[in-house]
């Protein structure tokens, strides 16, 4: 019940066409999505001009089309995450426009790409194999209005090569670090930047590397600060906080 | 060594006073920090005017009012983190200027507080329990030169009085969510804010809540977008983070 | 050795028929399950009228046919629970009346279905990817004789959709809650119901999520008063809890 | 705002002493709790007679006379859990009239007892060290309003003392089941009863016990059905379960 | 209901004393226990002279000695295993001839000792911390009847102490493996017996060991056969088991 | 150096052919593995009778065969565990007389079996699922002398069918418990036995039972005294272990 | 920015080429990689002679060959572990001399092999399924320049076969030692070796050998000193490192 | 049986005074602790000249000095670690020469200092937290004759602290990396040094670090090679081992 129902709820309770009595019971049975919605909905895509987002893993080719289809019609932009090959053939068939992105295994279908940010999101990854998730957080980045400056394989082993791009590094308005095996990468930037740091331990490594959760923990133990984690090869997730970080208020 | 020495020094060479190959020798021999200051320092507290800060747990008396005196020489803000109260009296004696925040066991000493940011940080808790973590944030926060709403007691057992303060979280410019047990109040304040949620999850609880792993996994795990997690008690963390991103460029 | 039985022997002992020492001899020796039916059975199933179930996952299709075939000489109902197409397809030959509900994975034999309980039982899930062990929870409390209202895709990160079936769920006899990943819906509903709460995790999630613990132990360590836990993704578990909670005395 | 509170605003809306205009921003405005007070409280306390409840492990003695003070001045039965004899000593100062129950380490102010429920609570315990959970969840059952039967140390070691009591089990509308070590007696009772079990692991044991990991993985993994379990210790949410689950609709 | 009563029944049933119906009736409800008792009572421990025993850790003085002196009315032996030395005092004050050995932390009230089994248990430790657990395991044998050779301090960083005892450990008829650590100990001597292997994991280590986890997976993971495991610092099992497994037929 | 050897040099010492000098050289540095053949070899097999075994699992087809017929020469009974069928041809085409026993994984070839214990070894299951692990044990104990009765299929959620057959499995010299899930038979069944129990955890459950962690944790902290424990699905070893216990000394 | 290129600047300042402004700049901006080339590169591959190493798992063919034919352009020695067939089958394709050693799943291309350290590092391993690990240890220390003694299936079970090569082993300058299950050969070993110990745990073993922690955690918890332990299955990593500690200065 | 007994052995058989059978009898049956004494004792430290060490956590003060003094008995060199200082105080009533050192927490006993190893071994830790695991390495390595140098506080939060002490840590012949929280420093310190790095996971930092096992797994998965890893906080075996590393042949 919008505002505007209510004042006319009100204004029949001023001019004597409904009874207080009754006023009383619509207010308080009026069902709780529609006061909700104007004061707690949650659509902040719709008001941020972000897109709609399916996590495809898991799903039937089937479902992702039937879901993007239909969400094609209300929204500007939406996107698929972890889709394979298979669902966005079946994704084409019905929404011809939609391109899919290989590495970052993203499928977006997009009317009206959102604004630009001023700035740009530095997303560095460690080693090759942590590649696809970090596609997957600097295209997000990028779908939702950002310069993303992309500065990958530069885990500490070699550690030259992450000081060869610290300027750039440094120079962005968030930083996201994509790391499997010891994520040792996030407390090093993380230790040389004064921007906030979005960590995403991957799952890459073997062993003791338990599916990632020693990056993870490493990542949450760091002894730098300004550091934010994210669940384990949770690219989009990565790529979302810091969009939401670097949008102008 | 600072702009100013190397300055010196090619002046030095340009006057002929200093020998190129001895130039080159101070040059290739100054200890790495100096040539690093310039390129690669980390003293971004110094540049931004964050205080210094010191992890008191674990730490002698003595050694805590040792460090604090020292650092207060060449910084103007010094903070000490999970301090408790015999420290701060060693800490009083050696600077009588020093505060004590006895719940967010933050012992400060401040020259020149840091100006304000505009806007506001958002310090939300779940439970009574979580309230010295919650304030260890929200101070840190403040310290660190922003305005903090504190939103305390609200977790999702009891949902009616979060909603009760959802405009003033939503208003926030970064959200912090302190929660011990399950932690889903993350989750629940994730999905209806559209700015960066910064996650503590607390040891608070029993049983198989595992010292605050339960909650921890809860919010990496969290089905709202935005959200970045620290440490388990992390509030100092959490408060930094925070800050930085509301960090006007 | 039923009821019948020993009316019958005693009554030959009255009679005359049979000797006191072999009619102890008769009842010292009768096999433990026969004097154990009457005192301590665990045929609540067929008290209750509940049917015979079978958990199919891991048995061979002959297996699941064989054992389905020779529970129905017995019972009226039998149910097969996590059984896949093949074996429903082998079952279906031996018993051509059995029914196969693809999404609950269930086979369902019924001659005579259970007579409804009054009220009904409310299934609440969070995303789409948990809706198979909703349905296997839903099916299972219908089978053994309630109404079920299924109120899905209700996940706290778009908290309004929940609110939006607040009555719904407010007025059932038991709410079963089915979620993943943080699994915090169990204590936002938990905090909203005053009727018991059997909380079903999934292993639906990724990374952190360990195969379903963290939305287990979420719900182990729910704020809200009220919830019993079942294991990951066992819907049948939680249908059959909620069932027995629901049964008239 | 109460039912009253909005029934005044629109009485004088109806006698134009209050603008339409107005009585929208009031109502707009009014904070979430009133309106939320009659769509989602979750006051089920209230409504139901049930006692506010503290959790008192890890506060002050003076927090729980504090907070136990003045909740009973707007409810007739408060609880405080987990207390121990100086929380209970601070709370009988100001409230002479509560009382302490040293083993379930409950302290209760009632004026009002809630009448009592029909049918009874069986509370089933495997060890003596289980006892205190035991009682803590025999005590809440009670104090909710429900007839408890203790069926204390009859563990499965020794199988024959929990058979001798299988009766007063089995006739019981809900039956708890407290269990440490191994959790055994979970399932042993599980598989012997036709209502609901709330198992209950404890923390008692040693080495792999893993602070009542292995009890609580044990209920979770019954082979019994119709079994809820709750967090490790936790006495009184089984209480509390139980106590919803027996309560007549 | 013992034999004799079920004859006299069915010998009234007979005479005409008792109708059947009264006869099923009286069947039907006696007492689980009572049929119970008979055959599936679990009193080894009178059976075979074996003492009662308490778990004496987490109980009060007064508990311990008043369970003991309860016990020792009915059983010529009883122990109480963890028991410290304020336990004793107490237990001494009503058992007089009650005596205690402080490094296995047992109290011991014996009439009338086990006669001996034929040969002996080695009871093998691998570091001077572990002998507590291992005095635990070598005391609980004896006192069940067993010689018990003790082979000490023979951890496998100095092998060759080990193989000095070797014609000692090969004689015994079951071999008690304590270690702590790594608990490698088990896998080399379970690689040099032919008679059956119990392996104690002790809690002793630091660090990874995980309050010893490290050396309980170990030993359930040894390659060498004829190991059976205990629970960690559990040295009253094991040396029940032996004793249990060396008991002449 | 065999014993032979040593007795040359004797010889050779005593006839003056060999200096004493060189004599204690020789046997200086004799290599360990001849003395140490005679002293501490492990091939209890060989003296005891039982079969060389080859755990079969991850070894190729032609490996197994070749394994097999290598030992084959030198041993009159082999076995293969965890042997599939492909295994069993190969195997078969170099040894046509190895037998294959499907549910047990077991490959045995066999010229001479074992005399067979006095007695018997009860192996008890608890669900149809774990009857593998539990032929496996079975078998193993059989090939290894025993006499086994199966007992299968006595899960605790219908305890009567396990007390139907209570007075063979107290009857029996050793008792070895196979279960998944919770694994509480081992408890149940180690309260009502008087001889040592084998427990065999197995993997079978599924979610929280972590791969059989669960049923391995509720056997390590069984209430009941007198129970070993092997690792996870191992039921050779369980086999072996209760086939050596059993063994006539 | 090499030595000469400062040297140059610094004449160019001394002969009024460049003012000391400009030098200023040119010395803050100059990229961090070139100073940081002289300083802190870490190309002690190239130093050392040693090959440079690709991680092949989880890469496509395409990528391995690719990675593999450039790195050949600039070393005259590259190795890629953890190959299978088809990768060096594309390998070769492009670089025909590359070799494959199938068992330890190295991929060899060099020009110009290492010259041999003196002395040899043994390589032990426990059981059969071990020599995958073993192996890429043993040729990863020949590629890197290391005599090799293989000292296989030498596991404890059987710790004469251990004994026998006694010799062999305590003569080398390092030792590596390979075991799976629960890695009791690690502490047998450094307990009689005067030498540094690698321990590489490998993933062998079933049930509660969960994928290699318990061996490593065994080889962490070793009670014998002068053992460093690298991940699990990780047979490269300890090859290299005792490659650089048997490497002369 | 030492050599002179073998002698005087074959001197009898030699003179006619002990016949061959005898003799070959006496040889057979000779405790395995004189024969194996020459071939395998592990006296490694005797031979080195490294002292006898004991652990002295969780032994009382009588103990430690009751051990220490019979050590030094045979022994020039003696050492306790994790040594407190009222163990020292006992220790010093009976060894008046031993010394303690205090942040080690070291005794040492030394009548005759090892002689130093040419080069130095490079201690580098990361927080002043880490230093008493960082000292006890040290000091470890000294005693046992290296020299050492000590470059404590330079965690990767600081980066350009640990690039200014670079070229001492390069030159090192051994690197020991001691490091708590994430555990960052040895991956970073690894991929910068060719030389062996002793990695020592420090139980410092909180919440998620699992008392060491964040930083211990960070380590293990260090994508620098070279990289060999003791248990948590064991900073003696670091320097034991570092300590035979830097041996010379």
């Amino acid at each position: 019940m919008e505002r505007k129902h209510i004042e006319q709820l009100l204004e029949n309770v001023a001019a004597g066409k409904l009874k207080v009595k009754d006023a009383v019971s619509k207010l308080e049975t009026l069902p709780f999505e529609d006061i909700g919605f104007a004061s707690i909905d949650n659509h902040r895509n719709i008001r941020s001009g972000y897109p709609e987002v399916i996590f495809c893993q898991g799903k039937t080719c089937e479902q992702v089309a039937e879901i993007m289809l239909k969400l094609s019609k209300d929204n500007n932009n939406v996107m698929g995450t972890r889709a394979d090959k298979q669902q966005y053939e079946a994704v084409k068939e019905v929404l011809p426009d939609a391109v899919y992105f290989k590495e970052a295994r993203i499928i977006l279908f997009s009317r009206n790409p959102r604004i630009k940010e001023k700035g740009y999101i530095a997303v560095v990854s460690a080693g090759t194999a942590d590649i696809p998730v970090a596609e997957e957080a600097a295209l997000t980045a990028e779908i939702l209005g950002n310069t993303v400056e992309r500065v990958y394989d530069v885990g500490v082993a070699g550690i030259h090569r992450l000081f060869a791009k610290l300027d750039l590094i440094r120079s962005a308005n968030v930083v996201i670090v994509v790391a499997g095996m010891e994520g040792a990468l996030a407390s090093v930037v993380g230790g040389m930047v004064d921007r906030p740091v979005v960590a995403v331990p991957t799952s890459i490594g073997y062993g003791s590397n338990l599916g990632g959760l020693s990056a993870l923990l490493s990542m949450l133990n760091s002894c730098a600060n300004g550091v934010g984690v994210v669940n384990i090869d949770n690219g989009f997730g990565a790529g979302y906080l810091a969009a939401i970080i670097n949008r102008q208020k």
